[in-house]
């Protein structure tokens, strides 16, 4: 094993995604998909593409952009898109980033970020969140690095204000702030605007969450067109057809039924007050997230054992067996039904191990 | 321009793919697709996904391998999948060589090869094609760098026996031998058995030519137990979940109907015997291709100006400003139909241009 794998790789840590339920039978709040399935058009076009499957798709996803840029109210021009936004955040890392120059993020946040710098060789410079796990902003101001930041950050649901961002992009002009926006639309501020004056901020998106396409991969990015045409740079010389007719065609028509999304992201921030003040109730401490999932313990019980408790009544959540959060879970808000299914289920946990 | 990119990054070549005709008014005989659509199952595979994209994607896409190992008599530890063949290749490039460990490949080849070695600063080690354009075969033996050859290759359309390839791997086991089948459906013998005797042998296909998706963005690849393992290890710390939903299903329903594909590859190949022999006929050079494409020179004639003059018709064929080939005709098999239309348009070309 390993025997024509170039040395540098084979340290590689291997990421750890979610428990995979394809059959079905957990309610799977672990992943933080959206409960509620894509918009009608989606449906329709996609199979609009099948007849034309056999010729290859845009590689300058022109229509796609073209309806990103009118939603958002940019130029095409300061749009790329991606096979996932991890696909993105893997074009950035590779463009902005090498063994000599490394990036600055949380110690606590999305798990591929790590993963997508461990390839490359790249150097992490991990800033501690403070011990309320709120990123501590001064940190990142005038630092001179490549700078990652999830706003709102995954897994504690926290977003830093559009004020704080436009410090740290404005104090660090020789390198690229990349914001990942991916739980955006479930209640914070967005800093898309700065982009109009900052060529060195890269705002990340994603389909996977608040549009409901987490299958169907596709992300998206904003920034100055010089700072696109960059990333082009990369993307060309990697995989110039990542974009698929089908994904194309499903991420165009969930532009057109936006409506649709904003709704969903509402009935789950109406879920989420709901869970939040539940669990609370019960005795968690939890986080007021931002994002479509709440982070809480339960303080006198292990995390490991509620999430193997709530495993046997087929409920999945997630953990890290990670320093300063090990006893958190991360728990996607799911339908209203499921989230009362959670609560009844922890209320359960929690009389069975009364002492 | 080019203030935030590393500056390796910054001599990137750009890929130049063939003209992207969306609109659909050209007889396009440039890019390699297929003329025909994918078989009936794929369209209900993939509208049988719409209502779960919410959802991930299967990581470890254990329906498309299980598929594709038991089509081809392989394990499914023998498979992995990839964002078209393109994401596969980049991923061998990047794991199995970089600045020390150069790629040996023709000179004349796929010129997407290139890209995936410049952005990791992999040195090409090119060996020319003889003067008539066949492998060197003798000149890959022994090596001790890492090789890929396209099998047939692309432009030439001409392809080396399985033993030659036996040869490079038998004499190559310290580096990996790639061998991109993109084309192997239109009648050169594939090397796959070989995988069982050789755990440095890759075999790399795609959906994008014999399975008509090309806009689907498939691709998958064959190798022993091991070497998949650590192909694996680069693709789970840069995208492992590439493959979308849609692209999962759709690549399953299409080995059910495998006999639909095959049966299209010979109406392909009965169309390349009349297209070959009628542009001999008129003079034309033709080198005997086992892809789904010919490249063709006519004597006498510049290769821009027949593929302007086929544009002015408009039918779309590829062509390169490179040293040896630059006058000639890279033309892909359309359906019979759009074959007589070509030849049409060359007697006329040609009549035209009669001193």
């Amino acid at each position: 094993m390993g025997g024509f794998l170039m040395a540098r790789h084979r340290g590689l840590p291997a990421y750890v995604p979610g428990e995979h339920d394809e059959g079905g039978s957990f309610i799977r709040l672990n992943t933080n998909e959206s409960p509620y399935p894509p918009s009608p058009g989606v449906a329709l076009a996609v199979a609009g593409e099948i007849d034309q499957l056999g010729y290859y798709n845009d590689p300058d996803c022109t229509r796609l952009r073209a309806a990103l840029a009118a939603l958002y109210g940019v130029e095409p021009g300061n749009v790329a898109v991606g096979n996932g936004s991890d696909e993105l955040l893997y074009w950035a890392f590779l463009a902005f980033a090498d063994e000599a120059h490394p990036i600055a993020l949380p110690d606590i946040t999305y798990g591929y970020y790590e993963l997508f710098a461990a390839v490359h060789g790249i150097p992490m410079h991990r800033l501690p969140l403070r011990a309320d796990f709120t990123v501590d902003v001064d940190g990142y101001c005038g630092l001179g690095e490549m700078i990652v930041l999830a706003n709102p950050n995954a897994p504690t649901g926290y977003a830093v204000s559009v004020e704080a961002i436009e410090r740290i992009v404005r104090s660090n002009p020789g390198n690229v702030v990349l914001i990942d926006e991916a739980y955006i639309d479930f209640g914070a501020q967005t800093c898309l605007p700065l982009i109009a004056k900052y060529d060195n901020l890269l705002v990340v998106r994603t389909y996977s969450k608040s549009r409901s396409m987490a299958g169907a991969r596709i992300g998206y990015c904003f920034g100055s067109p010089s700072l696109i045409a960059q990333l082009e740079t990369v993307r060309n010389a990697v995989n110039l057809y990542s974009v698929s007719r089908m994904a194309q065609a499903a991420g165009a028509a969930a532009v057109r039924e936006d409506a649709y999304y904003m709704e969903n992201c509402r009935r789950i921030m109406a879920s989420r007050r709901m869970t939040t003040d539940a669990l609370r109730e019960m005795g968690f401490e939890v986080l007021e997230s931002l994002g479509n999932f709440i982070f809480a313990r339960l303080p006198g019980m292990k995390g490991r054992a509620i999430v193997q408790a709530l495993r046997e009544r087929n409920i999945l959540v997630r953990r890290w067996d990670a320093p300063r959060i090990e006893d958190y879970l991360r728990i996607t808000i799911g339908t209203r039904e499921e989230m009362l299914a959670l609560i009844d289920a922890l209320k359960d946990i929690i009389k069975e191990n009364r002492p």
